[in-house]
């Protein structure tokens, strides 16, 4: 750990690249009924077609940005200071809070009060904020209410964007709707303010946002919206420090982490926290039990409810948005683990475990339940109920321990929405094709249709150093048949901790994994990405089709190893086939013929395609003579 | 294109580093019935189970291994001399084939005497053979008059091998079968090479292998067998020489490419084709009709029956094992293309179409189809009925155009086979999640169960950079659903040429979604492979993890990156948690403590764990203490 003050000069600067806007985009924001309610987007600029090509005039594209202002060069980022807190006044408005003088857990104050951590210290003057006695600030419960909150506009604003510019641009298109997929075409139906209160209503969707973490940019997690990803980032005690870490999430939310998740287990979890929340634009998520862990030294047996409580306010307070609470572990359940190829893998399931066997006794994170959820609701902390016993290797999937426990979790879930309290379910892990639709449906019908959040599932385990992609086969399939949350793995999984080119491996796979999902659920503001990078493709617009594309940057490092020159990127060809030899060209030139013929009717080849094919040949059979 | 001297040169020497055997991995040959059946396998090392955790000795592991005689240290390699032909005697022996003085095509002829190649030419002494008159020299026909040849007794015992082990070594988990997996619990009843024989018979399955490549190692194509993966490898006009299109093809087997695909578009296509053949140990394919396009200088209307037929000729005089024909490109479809978002996007599929509309006639692909089969048969060459008309797009997924041109490949597979040719049928391309299996199963219904060969397909377009991702999840789910052979996609897809670490990435890739089928499928072999890495990670043992893995050299280097030592991989725990902090740690301690107390039996928990608990706390609830 770095602790000295090199520390502070290295964070107080971000990387300049990092934070640049994107090529040829720019942050755009559509206003809602209130000033300010300000939903961010990114906005792509293309080019015309080529004028042999029909020089259609191709709007620019929109898309879901999650990067915060970092990519805004209007604002002035200094990660001393923070982001803006953009929803301080939507919280004090509501008037069922109140300022704390300080933090009120014992290690809060601890650590507050500790001299020599002051030159780590994040330098908040804001206070932490609580709700008032016996006020329930979750957006669950102002949903129940009928309240639309500005949160729940903003999301439904945010939600849309494609589909106005599909609307706008290519509404022939929308109608292209495939049977089974499970959004209507008409996309309109759902995507109101009034929908996101429903879903959130409902349990079916969550929107974790901590009342002390005003800086998050709203988003949902719900089956009925975008597919969403998490990014894990978070030192160890062998390896990294708090500046790495907070880069990590800036790059993390650059190329398209939906939320991240700190999992530090090192010295200062407590401070690299702060800075984390302090400057991440997205939902921060944690597993509290690793942090108790640190205070009894690693010793589980020594865990108390009383540690774990004030370890659950001490991160409330620092606004951690959702917690990761492994609830389901019970006693009759660790013993159906003893015969399995890879026991307990999940670190904080075989930390409970051996509590339980320790005490013989039902975990204190089951027995207090409804205890950690007055703490949920007074600061709007949403559940991600762990699966502790979640399978290490597909030969473990959908046994009975792992079973066992989604059915305690699905029960945790009704106690939970008692309470009002938002709830999404963790699920695995390792799980072969054959039996992930099987683990899907088993969890809509014990969690009652609560969100599921995966991590991936791997769908093999020998490929260790590419688990990025066993993975986002599984991710991908398993967002398909509903999964809300797709928790990346990166290339590092089981060998190391990710450094930043594995957060973005990581993140690639995943933002790919979501967006085949959507498109497979029928999203019609999905498949508008894809067609406007393939027309972009067949129209030879290089650069479009980089900018359309989730990574730019290595789209056009890639081209430019073979086709350096910049008029290459003009070119009608590219380096697969060469100049003389491409099948876009040639199957452009079949389309303009079809086109100036009329062959495109159905009919076309009764209606005397001879005098066409002349016509072909004496025309000189090629559009493009010249390059 | 390189032509001097230091081509000789730098093609007369292997790199070394990519011709050491695998860690901890030797070669080992299964006899068959005659001496000269030598089936190879990987054969795989593992350390014992530390005692602590049982101290079980770990027998080698056997894989499955395409990198032929490079990887064997008794085995001299030159390749100047091309590998030894061991095919040749089971050829001979049938006494259906003749010796030709030279080629017999006329631009195979044309070469051998152009004295400006002499230096680029690979010095072949062998001379072609070719069927004797009104001989069929085609594994299907001997298949279906009931001869189990040589070539498939080997390929029997080639896809067995992890059978034997798993019989040997973990009988146990061969029932762990789940329903759905359509490999049956009992394995044994096909994998014999009379289920090969009949596979074959049926046009179930293809084994592609050219009477003038009998150094290849005879491999098999059908659903019913092990998934197999090829490699696209060749130059174009713009970059790449002979001497690296040889390396790739080297470095594609050595990581598990079952075949290579050598879609060479440059001036010396005749003479790198030759020297990729001869010192290839995997079936060759091509697609002849990019060189017939060279011949007439790129202009497709200039296309004849004749140049197309002698360039068949000369192919498979060199001893390519399966062409790609795009045959099913007819007249009524091509208008059918006009409307698509990418129109045309096979470069086989774009000339014919061309060809189509400047002549107005059919293809002479379609009318000579049968003369094709003549030829096919004399060489025993496999149709690969190329996807002219396979969507570039997502949105152009299963289009009119695609599964009218997937009907005629279905007519065309009656007609091959009524010559007993053996026939696989290609596949797209870019499909979305929803539409993969309606394209699976129509393939199956269409074309008489003949085997599928996909080009991914890509379930998104919006990742170039990262076509072998977003490809490989359509890669998995279509083998899963029945695709017998996955055509790889690199990250280069759409940018550029793939050099060799893209061609590593395309095969690490595909052999993940090809084993996911595999394991989706319910093939116990492939099952055990899991069962063997996960029981090494779950015991800590490293290198075992790494060695058992598809690419050991990635994974260590992963490793290594956090925790170089040697001694942290004999460590029970790694970089992502330290040293305290270990979840298959306190696994493995629950385990000790079950196995001990004898709580795995279900009702363990009603016979007293209050008494267990307390001696679990006494006797200091650590199993490793220290390190």
């Amino acid at each position: 750990m770095n602790a000295n003050p090199k520390f502070l000069e290295s964070t107080a600067t971000v990387d300049e690249a990092a934070v640049q806007p994107l090529p040829m985009s720019r942050k755009v924001y559509i206003e809602g009924s209130r000033p300010d309610i300000q939903v961010p987007m990114r906005e792509i600029s293309q080019s015309d077609t080529p004028t042999g090509m029909g020089g259609d005039k191709n709007p620019p594209f929109f898309v879901y940005d999650t990067s915060g202002p970092y990519t805004d060069p209007n604002v002035k980022i200094d990660i001393r200071s923070g982001l803006t807190p953009l929803r301080e006044t939507w919280i004090a408005q509501r008037n069922d809070t109140i300022l704390l003088d300080g933090p009120s857990s014992a290690y809060g104050i601890e650590r507050m009060n500790d001299a020599k951590l002051a030159e780590l210290r994040f330098n908040l003057k804001r206070k932490p904020r609580v709700a008032k006695a016996g006020a329930n600030v979750s957006q669950m419960h102002y949903a129940k209410k009928g309240i639309i909150t500005p949160e729940m506009e903003y999301i439904a604003i945010r939600e849309n964007q494609n589909r106005e510019w599909m609307l706008a641009n290519q509404p022939a298109q929308i109608t292209k709707q495939h049977p089974g997929q499970s959004f209507g075409a008409n996309i309109q139906s759902f995507m109101t303010p009034e929908f996101v209160r429903d879903e959130i209503a409902r349990g079916r969707a969550v929107i974790p946002m901590n009342i002390n973490h005003p800086e998050i940019e709203p988003m949902i997690i719900g089956r009925n919206f975008l597919v969403k990803i998490n990014a894990n980032i978070g030192n160890s005690a062998v390896s990294s420090s708090i500046a790495e870490e907070v880069e990590k999430m800036t790059w993390a939310t650059r190329w398209g982490g939906d939320t991240v998740m700190d999992l530090s287990t090192g010295k200062h979890i407590h401070e690299t926290r702060e800075w984390i929340i302090r400057n991440s634009p997205v939902p921060i998520g944690t597993v509290p039990i690793y942090q108790a862990l640190e205070k009894v030294d690693g010793k589980a047996e020594d865990l108390t409810w009383e540690i774990f409580r004030d370890t659950l306010i001490e991160q409330a307070e620092q606004g951690v948005d959702y917690f990761t609470i492994h609830a389901g572990v019970l006693l009759r359940y660790i013993p159906m683990t003893a015969n399995r190829m890879t026991g307990i893998v999940s670190r904080g399931g075989s930390i409970m475990a051996k509590w339980c066997l320790a005490h013989h006794k039902e975990s204190f994170l089951y027995t207090h339940f409804e205890d950690i959820c007055e703490i949920m609701k007074a600061y709007d902390v949403t559940f991600s109920l762990g699966d502790g016993l979640r399978p290490g290797s597909g030969f473990d999937a959908n046994d009975e321990a792992q079973l066992g426990e989604l059915k305690t979790l699905g029960e945790l879930t009704k106690v939970a929405w008692k309470h009002d309290v938002q709830t999404m379910i963790e699920g695995p892990g390792h799980v072969p094709m054959h039996l992930i639709k099987e683990n899907m449906d088993l969890q809509l019908k014990y969690c009652h249709e609560a969100p599921f959040y995966t991590l991936g599932p791997l769908t093999t385990d020998i490929a260790p150093g590419y688990d990025h992609i066993t993975s986002a086969i599984g991710a991908a399939m398993i967002g398909w048949y509903g999964t809300a949350m797709l928790c990346y793995v990166t290339p590092k999984e089981h060998l190391g901790l990710p450094d930043k080119n594995d957060v973005k491996d990581g993140i690639m796979a995943y933002k790919i994994a979501a967006h085949a999902a959507d498109l497979a659920k029928g999203h019609p503001g999905a498949q508008m990405r894809d067609n406007a990078l393939s027309k972009a493709r067949f129209e030879f617009r290089w650069d479009d089709q980089f900018n359309l594309g989730l990574d730019p940057d290595k789209a056009r490092e890639f081209h430019d190893e073979t086709l350096p020159q910049e008029g290459a990127k003009l070119a009608h060809f590219c380096s697969m086939c060469g100049p003389h030899f491409c099948s876009m060209k040639i199957s452009q030139d079949v389309r303009d013929f079809a086109k100036a013929q009329g062959v495109s009717e159905a009919d076309a080849l009764q209606k005397g395609m001879e005098v066409k094919a002349i016509e072909f040949v004496k025309k000189g059979s090629e559009v493009y003579h010249k390059m």
